[in-house]
């Protein structure tokens, strides 16, 4: 198991020539996560995010500012062709960008390629040729579980298998972009056949994303210990997901339409490299739950293989925004209750020979926490809709509403290190159509 | 609906110059179905089936043979573009290129530009942005809900929603490419816990592959009256099973690892404007079954919405290939076993909104017709492996061995009409690594 290790760049000390860099909450320079964005009237390329500026990667490219291995990644507007490099030169490069933004005398020929993120328009960061979907959070699993099945909430494999499932690469869309309420099949309960029409159990689901670096060939596996080496960053994540339809469509082939209509990525990428100093153990499995089979198991990854980030999700209504009233927080939580990590996920996605690429994404499941203040779906923070939720303007909230708009954060943190953030991943409901 | 005419292209009466295309089982001068080949020593690019050749329709772009819209689309080794074009593009391409080839005066500058089928090799005919599978075949949904679920085998949404998941694009292979046998876990009746090893229920599964053409935008949908516009084309699609692991693993979320090691087709898209002797009225609902929601719902689509196509499966063991025995049929039956038409798959997929996209294949799930001998998977064929098949060997199959050959084969076939064929669509099993 090769996680990457912390270096220079992790160092607190080190500090950026660019201003608001030192102190930002998401992207000090000890983060410094990759993008594709356009400049005002230009056109889509790959950057790096620094305080509240994007540094432009092709340009620089350009002009020779980069080593020589990153500087042939950036002819596309996407960062695919980045995360199927070695870890090493994806590393190597990591370490000159924050050379350049930490040492003054890389300044007067650096600053020229910065953009001022505000301005800048943010898309996808790669061509995502297929996104799976996991269910590693466990209490989600069992809380959800309970609602679709009361007297068996986690089923006999879910201590076994890392149970995931394929999901609609085509609707992923970034942060941003409103969310068209779905139409569709549901079957109220006390009706004999379904109604078509809006949701009305329109919901959120907190993940995070993990991006695939380095594939693997059909027919050939990823070994648990080699996982590792295949994962370039992570995101956030969230799931849409329309309740009603799912109840109905969802046996024996799994969601479909009640997710596929949209999913919201946060579009930076933040990398492996620079979560080095937020590993941490995976918590040990409860008392008598099975050990997991061979091909999922390595010491290290127990040892090393969780992330230490905090997620939250915050909800505002059109009439909060009218009134000025901050979004509020629905739910806060640490992203380890996850019972597989993310090396398990790819080691199982890959077990049976199935050919992951670089670009892919790889959801993890709602991270909820054991506790209702860190659920992550309105499922479960008002018991599949009935415990309402009260918002600041006296509003109340089952499920989403049109005009909502709904955030997730995530902050990565270690004691003796610098906190990094993943950026926004926010979007509003629209009507439906 | 606008299903593509009949028109002179259909023409039984219309014969070609090219050697062996007239009275050919599958490329007859009334299929012309495209692909992407690479002749002997040459890059992939473009082509179109006719007999025993295939006509090389790059070159012909850049020589000026083509109507200038269909020139466009040629530059990429894929054929996106081709099914992104406009259906009245595409109709004066099919009519353009049945001239060329019927017409002896258009010999001497079309002739060059054909390559031996046989020395060409075949690829996948387009990028493949998102791959989802359906259960249409209300047999197969039936035979094998019974082995699931003796009480249960048909859901109650099965006769309102037309079950569909999402599958794995990246393993799509076109025929010839060995399947390479998967391991994973599986959990045997008597044993306490799940076990890793080569799935011991290799299956395979007898579907059609529908081509989309046009798409439409993330939050647009669909109607049914507009569905045959979106299809491209159709292909054969193999969506190998491995069913140890999928019953271990398939709740709640649907099948993964049991059938994303593999999925293979029919490299030849036959068109739609190909199909349009082979449209027939799809088979009235059975009685008391629910009428289907409006938005599936359109009188021109139950008129002519099905196709007129005979399915075959054969078999031929490595033994058997030794002794030089030809292939054993497994099954044979016609495609008309759906409960829902290739348009009402469209129309409800993208009736949340879900964005689809030229190039992306929708399976409609395994065609078994109503009786034994038409039965699409061994799983149904063995009762799940109970009833085992014997082979002309005297070897017996309850599920695929490795070196078995499986191959599927289709023609469409309507009174007064020139039959036309699929194409191969074949795999080898090949050893778990």
């Amino acid at each position: 198991m090769s996680f990457p290790r912390i270096d220079e760049t992790h160092d607190p000390a080190r500090s950026s020539w660019v201003e608001g860099a030192d102190g930002h909450p998401a992207f000090p320079i000890q983060n410094l996560p990759y993008g594709i964005f356009s400049p005002p009237g230009g056109a889509a390329r790959a950057g790096v995010a620094i305080g509240e500026r994007i540094f432009d990667l092709r340009a620089a490219a350009q002009t020779g500012l980069l080593p020589a291995a990153a500087s042939a990644v950036f002819g596309e507007p996407t960062l695919n062709a980045l995360m199927a490099l070695p870890a090493a030169d994806r590393l190597a490069l990591r370490r000159w960008l924050s050379a350049l933004f930490s040492d003054e005398a890389q300044r007067p020929a650096t600053e020229p390629l910065l953009h001022r993120a505000a301005d800048c328009a943010l898309h996808l960061p790669a061509t995502i040729g297929d996104y799976s979907d996991f269910y590693v959070g466990i209490h989600h699993a069992t809380n959800i579980g309970r609602l679709f099945r009361p007297d068996n909430p986690l089923l006999p494999n879910y201590k076994y298998v890392p149970i995931g499932y394929h999901g609609r690469a085509s609707s992923i869309r970034p942060s941003g972009v409103p969310v068209v309420r779905p139409r569709g099949q549901r079957k109220p309960p006390e009706a004999d056949a379904p109604v078509v029409g809006p949701s009305q159990r329109l919901d959120y689901e907190l993940e995070l994303g993990i991006w695939i670096g380095a594939g693997n060939a059909l027919g050939e596996t990823v070994p648990i210990a080699d996982a590792a080496d295949h994962i370039a960053g992570f995101c956030l994540l969230n799931d849409w997901s329309a309740r009603d339809f799912q109840a109905w469509e969802y046996v024996p082939l799994g969601p479909f339409l009640a997710k596929n209509f949209q999913s919201t990525i946060s579009p930076w990428v933040v990398t492996a490299e620079a979560m080095a100093p937020f590993r941490i153990a995976q918590p040990p499995r409860p008392q008598g739950d099975p050990q997991p089979l061979p091909y999922l198991w390595d010491e290290a990854d127990q040892a090393q293989g969780a992330l230490a980030i905090d997620l939250e999700v915050h909800l505002s209504s059109a009439k909060m925004r009218a009134e000025a009233m901050p979004p509020m927080r629905l739910s806060r939580g640490p992203a380890f209750s996850m019972y597989w990590t993310a090396q398990q996920i790819v080691a199982h996605h890959a077990s049976n020979g199935c050919n992951l690429n670089p670009g892919d994404l790889l959801g993890t499941g709602t991270l909820s926490g054991p506790t209702p203040d860190s659920f992550g779906s309105l499922m479960e923070l008002t018991g599949g809709g009935q415990a309402k939720i009260v918002l600041p303007t006296g509003e109340e909230r089952a499920f989403l509403e049109d005009g909502d708009e709904l955030a997730l954060s995530a902050v990565a943190r270690a004691d003796g290190y610098v906190s990094i953030g993943f950026g926004e991943c926010r979007a509003m409901i629209a009507p439906a159509r």
